[in-house]
């Protein structure tokens, strides 16, 4: 298929954030992300896939895509990584999910798609729901997919404009910050973990307005814990403990 | 100065493993990480500024460097991010630390530079040592080094082969499992954590041959922890608690 094909050229579009906002879609890289999708009932649109490329073509079955036969240099184009793997699926991004219960991270300003994505597999994993703040890095970016290594499809994600928005549902604020806040413990089942920009926190009137204010103990022999460290801390601890929802092991 | 100047190839040869390994040395990017080396007592090589970096030339006198005006093409050579920031400055390597005592976190086979320089910064910000085992990320690369933020001058670094070398001081060895293993808990002031791949794991040989095998509980909705998530969780349960050497913050 040549390059200039249409549907090449509507993909391409997705690889920026105007581009996925105005087509409400967004690219899914690799085998891994495509799978986790269809497992999680996804339904996906073209699926580009390589000549060779068997299980990436029944991927695109399973997910009622329609694949698309390119040639390496046309996938090198398409994925956003180094050396994309086949197949590249595109699929609609949802509509964000309004959240009302139940344990959430919040992620204020977290702006790096790595440290996003990480915090989106960790609430996953802990069983909280996602909930993307203000300058946070966009949740639905192919950074922030592949990042999250498909947890975007095993939980409820939402955004908020404001830090009210986050008590839906009873929820009591929990601010992470780097001084003078408790130890971190277990959280009632209505909580939500704000966890701010990496180089500068959360806002002053974020912790604020927060209803705790946690700090992890550190050795004191660097600055701080990375965002996405310090979140799986204080939701692991949140969500551990008697009356978890986490199975033992 | 010219970018063919000796001293800029010199340290272009370090962004390639063959070139650090030859010269024993290894590039900090920022004025973050060569701040941090200057505060840790580190010696400075030449130390590569632009004109109007007058703060990069104050580091590199106190680092005892030799401070290099280059232009801002040569710069983002010498840099491997996509935007360098002065000053870029040349150190040298030491020797790995030989350990032998306290709690250190071992990675073995975390290829990942991101995940090996945040694992490096966990273990300074618990009071950890660290251990670079077979297959991992190269400590001192500049993406490690970045990853790590200055922690890399916090703690003591070293590299094993076998892992009955991590038992020196009478440690223990606790592997951390994707699933089987104990819920993580405080640990003896003799343990090392053993953290694996980001997608295989830990070697069956290296589990076999721990005394302890823990495994963080999840929800089951995603397939596993990232690998510096999971050691982040053991080895902060593993340093707090009764008898922590993590004060109160």
């Amino acid at each position: 298929m040549s390059p200039r094909h249409p549907a090449v050229a509507e993909a391409l579009r997705l690889h920026r954030a105007r581009g996925r906002d105005a087509a409400h879609a967004t690219l899914l890289e690799g085998p891994h992300l495509v799978a986790a999708a269809v497992a999680a009932g996804v339904a996906l649109g073209t699926v580009f896939v390589v000549a060779d490329d068997a299980a990436g073509r029944d991927l695109a079955v399973r997910g009622r895509g329609d694949a698309v036969v390119v040639d390496e240099a046309t996938l090198r184009r398409l994925g956003t990584t180094e050396t994309p793997q086949s197949p590249v699926a595109v699929i609609s991004v949802p509509p964000p999910a309004v959240s009302v219960g139940g344990r959430v991270i919040v992620a204020w300003g977290v702006a790096d798609p790595g440290n996003c994505g990480t915090l989106i597999r960790i609430a996953a994993a802990f069983g909280y729901g996602f909930l993307a703040g203000p300058q946070c890095a966009e949740p639905w970016s192919p950074k922030v997919l592949r990042s999250a290594a498909g947890a975007h499809f095993a939980l409820s994600l939402g955004r908020i404009a404001a830090v009210d928005e986050a008590r839906a549902g009873g929820r009591i604020l929990v601010a992470t910050v780097a001084r003078g806040g408790a130890v971190p413990g277990p959280l009632p089942d209505a909580a939500a973990i704000l966890v701010g920009n990496e180089a500068h926190g959360l806002p002053d009137d974020v912790v604020a307005a927060a209803d705790r204010r946690v700090t992890i103990p550190t050795s004191g022999l660097v600055e701080s814990l990375n965002a996405a460290v310090a979140g799986a801390i204080v939701a692991y601890l949140g969500a551990a403990g008697p009356g978890t929802n986490l199975p033992v092991p």
